[in-house]
């Protein structure tokens, strides 16, 4: 159906393609065009096509991409087209925020589980979450096969607490915390830290 | 001292080399390597040496950069040897997550107001500031000239109060809402949003 390997760079933007055909799709909208998405999502329709090529034929020219059959393509190739369960480690303030978010079941994730090693955390709830012992972590997580996790812990127990996702199983790691963490190289990190993105913009100002 | 323009692709990776350079530094180190740095922050030595390069001469052959000094002119390049005023805008979870975060001010940032149009948020506290009411958000921005945003809004009122904050004389927005927003090519977004970070990497497992 599509080529075997997509660039990182393509798989980068999906994520964002996706965001703005679902809502598109809530509102109403049954048809979209290059041009048109390219406005939402800040990126020329061009680029756009040549991205949608990457893994197939979709659309005429002239008639535009259906959302559903498009939405549907890209959840497959994300993997997305399934809920992952994820793991959260820490129940902070960003770890609560995360825990009480409801956006995570229509985008293909569900936080499951919620760790923290702080004994006046544990035991309390995080949203609907009861928080667990970081010390039952790795077994937990193992057990139920949970490959992602999201890390909400400070900088100073991140890679500690990233080692043991590792040991765990874990493949995939929302890094929060604000330091880069060290990982074998078939896992996978992406960190999210607003100081980093806010010094990416003051250079410009 | 350095080349007028730095590619956006080295000014990206600038904020992940200054938060390695910090937490070396608090560790009580005073010199460092491109091999070192890059061990810390998964970027290859040859790449670190290149983009350091690139503003200037740093270090000699052998003897390691000075982590201070480095540290002193990255800052300077990002324009965060100084400390930003930032307007929050959306007291739910996550904006009373990052008016609680103490780890601004040491990395060039601080938020001084914080907004909401929910009248049972209004005049409530979120970590130390007051929410203020939306309806004041563009006269109180421009009186105090606040150049940086950060927005954590629901998806639906991102755009109106993204326009907003670009009447208010906003250059520079990190946009938590879970959509994209179209605001004039001088300004300057990021995106942060969970979901996306998650659906970039499930296509790898």
């Amino acid at each position: 159906m599509y080529a075997e390997k997509i660039p990182d760079i393509i798989i980068g933007r999906l994520p964002i393609y996706l965001r703005a055909l679902q809502r598109m799709a809530d509102n109403g909208a049954q048809t979209t065009s290059s041009q048109e998405l390219g406005e939402r999502v800040g990126i020329s329709a061009a680029q756009i096509r040549k991205d949608i090529s990457q893994f197939g034929e979709f659309g005429k020219q002239g008639t535009g991409y259906n959302i559903q059959f498009l939405m549907d393509k890209v959840r497959a190739i994300l993997k997305v087209d399934r809920i992952w369960d994820v793991a959260l480690v820490g129940a902070g303030d960003i770890g609560h925020a995360l825990a009480r978010y409801n956006g995570f079941s229509n985008r293909g994730f569900q936080i499951t589980m919620v760790f923290d090693n702080d004994p006046s955390k544990i035991g309390k709830m995080a949203g609907k979450f009861r928080v667990e012992d970081t010390g039952d972590m790795v077994e937990r997580i193992r057990t139920a096969g949970i490959k992602v996790a999201m890390l909400t812990v400070p900088a100073a127990s991140a890679q500690e607490v990233a080692d043991k996702l590792v040991k765990a199983g874990v493949k995939a790691i929302l890094n929060y915390a604000p330091i880069s963490i060290n990982v074998p190289p078939d896992i996978k990190v992406q960190h999210t830290d607003p100081l980093t993105h806010l010094q990416r913009m003051t250079y410009y100002l």
